[in-house]
């Protein structure tokens, strides 16, 4: 049995735990993780049936027939043509396992398009969310997921290291081409798709936390934002660091640098089995409140890393969730002060059997290396 | 007034006249269409309420507050943090707006989870699709918007005649290599993000239409599929050549490229005013019948191109939506014989007052260049 027919047969039984007839994946890491087929969302049908019982079925474009054929243990393809109604064989399906009057979980990322579409074709059936039954299975990460993460975070690590050994030939370079250097780096040293676009925050553009980069040269003494990775073997790397590249910074940097680090290391400190994912997302806030910054740290501590960049755990003020060994998420306190400078750092961890494992650990100072 | 104001503004005419009170954007190109601000779908809750009269909405992160300031026309921004509650925001949105017992129009990629969110908060409200109003608005191109389209077509047509030059040199060089290559021409030429997962299918691998790349080396004599383009001023290019780097081809492959290049000739000159997108698809998928491959041709002619690379008119049959200035569309026919290799052409044209322009020019044929 491979390793997603494995995922597959428990999430089944789970779904019948959760009171579900089925779950219905599209495009998306779920359908991933669960038939080892990865492709785009996009404008066609493809759905994946599981039912709590018996085999999943592809609802898909002909034209992937021999993509769906060559990717996944999944063996009953159900195929429409371009021009066909793709909702017909998904009405068929329904009778054959019996979902029109069912509880079906859609994929979280479906598109409103499709959703509509069920509705319409199955409008005895009621709708939850296949994360009911797909994110506890997910979450906990196994040996293999968790080398590859390992390697993403080894390849971030390598590409920071070197960006930042840039030093002065880095100042006068726009943040559009230091992200292409960045991303360069990455390829070079293994990294496939990128995690997400690469940010490249320098100055007052450091201060807008999901800014992107632009036409602004960088300048002696800026402060810059760097956060980036790829994915390496189906599994992205995240991580930043708050640099600069040469000279001097403004006088207040130097503080707030200070003070996102000690919350970077409480919130690494506080993650182990057993405590709730909030108490990291406290820990970290706690020591940027007493700095008095606590307003100017705008967002959540953290987001889990799997096969989607940002899934559970979150490291958020309500996020009762214990953390358990195989979990792994970003800890990544900031900053933000408008129209001066951001500071963030980021490190990904795994927990383990008695505290985290760090899964970056190039150097977290901002000065020159 | 921003031209984002008033494709708003003109949107709202239209909300009335479907019988619907709101439009509910998340991030899509439909809420940049009308609000001037991008971002990618994320897990976090961000709407902006369209209302058929009066002023629209942002519900939205704290941390989003600066940019989306600096993007976007609409001034109204409900911000939340993370750790609070969303949906509280929104319900007090659906009471200012009289929107919960509205019939509402959801973004048409909008995720499951946020529409079942929506649902739960507004039980006695309907759903529809958005793109019932901004289809019609969006499918009709401006002028800055072709300007866009053609430089987009020009920077794919550059990076397709650089590539070809290799010529000889390709021999050897694996399929991700040479996407590697292409991604730098086309960065090299203007190109910003990719339209795509650039495709280059060589020999069997070009018989999977929706295959990207990976570790084959191109040996002499193969038949590549080279699919790609990248966005210029938020608008994507997107061309397929067909062709040869060095060495003879398999023998049927010269016949069916000229079926296919006779084909998507045939299809650019069904492009016109008046007629329905069907007769285009039908125009092309003719040729190739009488030729004795109609079962090898497994998809659609093409599709619309715009703020999304996939969008209306699709050229399919069932398709009775009637060309008009403006239009924008790919005419990509393609032969697929499974294990040998494929072969697709593929340009963009405008619908103009009494025909179309070809928005791609780089030589369609197979040869070397």
């Amino acid at each position: 049995m491979t390793v997603f027919e494995d995922r597959t047969r428990r999430c089944q039984s789970r779904l019948a735990d959760a009171g579900a007839d089925a779950a219905v994946l599209f495009p998306s890491t779920n359908l991933f993780y669960a038939s080892g087929f990865r492709e785009e969302p996009g404008e066609r049908h493809l759905f994946l049936f599981v039912p709590s019982d018996g085999d999943p079925v592809f609802v898909a474009p002909q034209m992937y027939d021999e993509q769906i054929g060559d990717a996944s243990w999944v063996a009953d393809r159900r195929l429409w043509d371009d021009g066909e109604d793709p909702m017909a064989l998904v009405g068929a399906v329904a009778d054959e396992l019996d979902l029109r009057g069912g509880r079906l979980l859609v994929d979280d990322r479906m598109w409103a398009l499709f959703t509509q579409d069920l509705r319409e074709t199955l409008p005895d059936a009621t709708f939850g969310l296949a994360s009911e039954v797909f994110d506890d299975l997910r979450v906990r990460k196994d040996e293999a997921e968790l080398a590859a993460l390992r390697a993403a975070g080894a390849v971030a690590d390598e590409a920071s290291v070197a960006v930042r050994e840039l030093g002065e030939d880095a100042i006068g370079m726009t943040e559009t081409e230091l992200a292409g250097e960045i991303e360069r780096l990455l390829a070079e040293r293994g990294g496939g798709d990128l995690s997400f676009g690469t940010v490249v925050g320098s100055g007052p553009n450091g201060a807008k936390p999901h800014y992107r980069h632009g036409d602004r040269e960088i300048e002696r003494g800026d402060p810059v934002v760097l956060d980036f990775g790829a994915y390496v073997d189906d599994y992205p790397g995240d991580q930043t660091r708050t640099v600069v590249f040469a000279g001097d910074p403004p006088e207040e940097f130097e503080r707030v640098h200070e003070v996102v680090r000690e919350a970077q290391q409480a919130g690494v400190e506080a993650a182990e089995p057993g405590v709730p994912a909030e108490a990291v997302d406290r820990a970290a806030r706690e020591v940027i409140e007493e700095a008095g910054y606590g307003d100017r740290f705008t967002h959540r501590t953290g987001h889990g890393v799997g096969l989607d960049v940002h899934e559970e755990p979150y490291v958020v003020a309500g996020n009762e969730t214990e953390l358990e060994p195989g979990m792994v998420f970003s800890v990544e306190p900031g900053v933000y002060l408008p129209g001066e400078f951001g500071v963030r750092i980021e490190d990904l961890v795994a927990v383990t059997e008695d505290g985290c494992e760090r899964l970056n650990d190039s150097p977290r100072t901002w000065k020159p290396l």
